[in-house]
């Protein structure tokens, strides 16, 4: 029999009733001949709730408890889905990460996972047709024997990871929106749904800001090329609407220049004033950065009007913004610097597709037709498939409207 | 160093605040030089709120699903008290049932512990000088890897349990009264506590009515001979007071003749009139009614007028009444009676005392008293420590009273 594994969300699962309709979901898939398991997370707020007793409890907390305490949300929501899906005469039984086990790292709090055992399920899907109804975000690391959890949106990553284990078919995340899309929605009303997006491009969609699914899941679904289908967990279950299947390039027929176009607000934008032009410069600025375990994007170098000195700009997460500029400034007698200036008020647009590989001058278009809508590119980023520009906060929905025009993404 | 359990129900840490305040009573133990194990239970109404959704979820619900939903409560309070110390300075971590293990038998809903490895907890203990906080209630069946959990109350198990398994000096359970009393105070002022109380007539006090600890754990506690503390988690934790000791019958010095006055209100009365007086005839009542797993208490049985029937009383636990008069009227055919009557507005009263043991006529001096106040007893059982009879409900509070005076356990 084929195997499915299909994964639902917070505000898919929020209450019995939520609930209920999940399991008519699953009902569909096993009525149709899968051999199914469902990946679920906590209730809706139930997470939030948890995380903030953990911070009254002890505001620096120990991860290790975190995740044993948080793991409770996804505990519960497993157990009531198989009890529903029994109440339905499907058979069924919950997984908890330890149970299966997901084995993962012992980074409490972002554990990855480091191998999948789906033994016991594939025997519940053969020897008693049971649907194998499986806490997401959650494994254990050995030999501490303790829970883990895999950090923000980890769901998406335990079901793509069960997926790859189980030799499934498929993997059906469910979310609140009905696939993936040429740009966000609220900002362009002429966005459209794509069919098929790669690998290759969903992974940058997701680094680049789309929210869709997390970069985590993504990588595993190439790594182990699991064909990943997002649809809406709104639908009617009798009557399913069409998603986006994620996808081998391969079999993806017709390909645009540009599949989508992402934006990011988590950037800030951080410029060392006059920093004395010596062998080294890049080093000494960026390895305490990354020792602090901040990431670094975007680089510009600008040479100074006297050409002793330069001025260097860079991008970093806007959440480390200000520890970023500290960092800086107690290691500012070794950089030698004159300032530290810098702006949380940028946006990275970026524009992401496998066509670029054969198209040359794909940005230029872009750095044209922004110029003429007088939008000021600060940086410039490019890789195979996409390029990245960082631009003003205030001009972010023109830009990605012009982009979203300017390479045919336009519906209708 | 000496070990000490210490456990906390459910209304001793509802929130975040009295979770401090339990962390609080741990620090004294602790700095008074105690390895310190902590049982507790769910946050208070959690366990409530889990068993609702799993009923909405399936009204015959699964209890392999139920157990692990459940044991999430206390997972988290677990989690919470290892922050919260924590946050005093004070080394500590979770465990959770399948953790330690706490190994139970397979029934689901009302496990049984079979074995309890303290190899991890006393490493804690001698490496880090680590509190462990325990999740009470829950346990682990192998080969299945499945949560079990304890059924009511079984938390005290768990940490009586856990206090023998660790060779705990004592086991103190906080609760919300100082310890065991002569009777319900709400019925009697005059009841008082007591100091010290056999584990003989704890079992019996607990068997009989008396709500402060479940059966179970008292049965544990003598079983393993665990010294158990009945104290109050409403006391300052800087300045404790006194409460209850349930220890071994020669660790008390004078004995009354009756230790306590227990009543319960959990029993029905069942009666068959004009069963056909045959040989064999309580086998016929009373197997088909313990295969339906109702527990028989109270029998008599009474020659009727005409000499070849007979009517037979006995009562039964008041949740099983309705079960039990179906289960009757399913054999009557096989049982031959006329009629089958009931009624649960009937009252099991009490008097406990291993001095009853080298004492005559004890409960003769009670049918005196309460037939003095006009109150007609419907049945009589006794065993070496106690006397039960069965009364009219109405006549509760006139016959505790009156036989907590008889027998001398007024205050002042």
């Amino acid at each position: 029999m084929p195997r499915l594994v299909m994964k639902f969300g917070g505000t898919s699962v929020a209450n019995i009733e939520r609930i209920r309709n999940v399991a008519l979901h699953v009902k569909r898939e096993v009525d149709a001949g899968y051999d199914v398991a469902v990946v679920v997370s906590a209730m809706a707020g139930k997470t939030n709730e948890l995380v903030g007793w953990c911070k009254e409890a002890s505001p620096n907390y120990d991860n290790r408890e975190y995740d044993s305490i948080v793991a409770s949300g996804e505990q519960v929501t497993a157990g009531l889905l198989a009890l529903t899906l029994q109440n339905m005469g499907i058979n069924a039984r919950s997984w908890l990460g330890w149970q299966i086990p997901v084995m993962t790292s012992d980074d409490h709090g972002s554990a990855r996972i480091s191998a999948i055992d789906g033994t016991g399920i594939l025997a519940g899907f053969s020897e008693r047709k049971e649907v194998a109804v499986v806490a997401g975000f959650q494994g254990i690391h050995q030999p501490t024997n303790r829970i883990t959890t895999l950090g923000r949106g980890g769901s998406d990553t335990s079901a793509v990871g069960l997926a790859a284990a189980i030799k499934a078919e498929r993997c059906d995340i469910y979310t609140d929106v009905d696939g993936v899309y040429t740009t966000d929605p609220r900002i362009v009303s002429k966005a459209s749904r794509l069919d098929r997006v790669s690998f290759e491009e969903m992974l940058e969609m997701a680094s680049l800001g789309a929210k869709v699914l997390q970069v985590r899941s993504v990588e595993l679904a190439m790594l182990y090329k699991v064909p990943t289908y997002v649809r809406s967990s709104f639908d009617d279950p009798a009557n399913p609407q069409l998603g986006t299947l994620i996808c081998n390039e391969e079999d993806i027929v017709e390909h645009q220049v540009v599949t989508g176009i992402a934006y990011s607000k988590d950037e800030a934008q951080i410029t060392l004033r006059q920093v004395a032009d010596k062998p080294g410069i890049a080093a000494s600025i960026f390895v305490p950065l990354s020792e602090a375990n901040i990431n670094v994007d975007m680089i510009i170098q600008v040479v100074s009007a006297d050409t002793k000195t330069t001025d260097m700009t860079f991008t970093v997460p806007s959440a480390d913004f200000e520890r970023a500029k500290a960092v800086l400034m107690k290691h500012r007698d070794a950089i030698e610097f004159k300032d530290v200036q810098g702006t949380t008020d940028v946006v990275k647009i970026s524009a992401i597709g496998i066509g670029m590989r054969s198209h040359a001058g794909v940005a230029a278009k872009a750095f044209k037709a922004l110029a003429e809508k007088g939008i000021n590119i600060r940086a410039i980023t490019t890789s195979e498939i996409k390029f990245s520009l960082l631009i003003d906060a205030p001009y972010t929905e023109l830009a990605v409207r012009t982009l979203h025009s300017l390479y045919g993404l336009d519906k209708e």
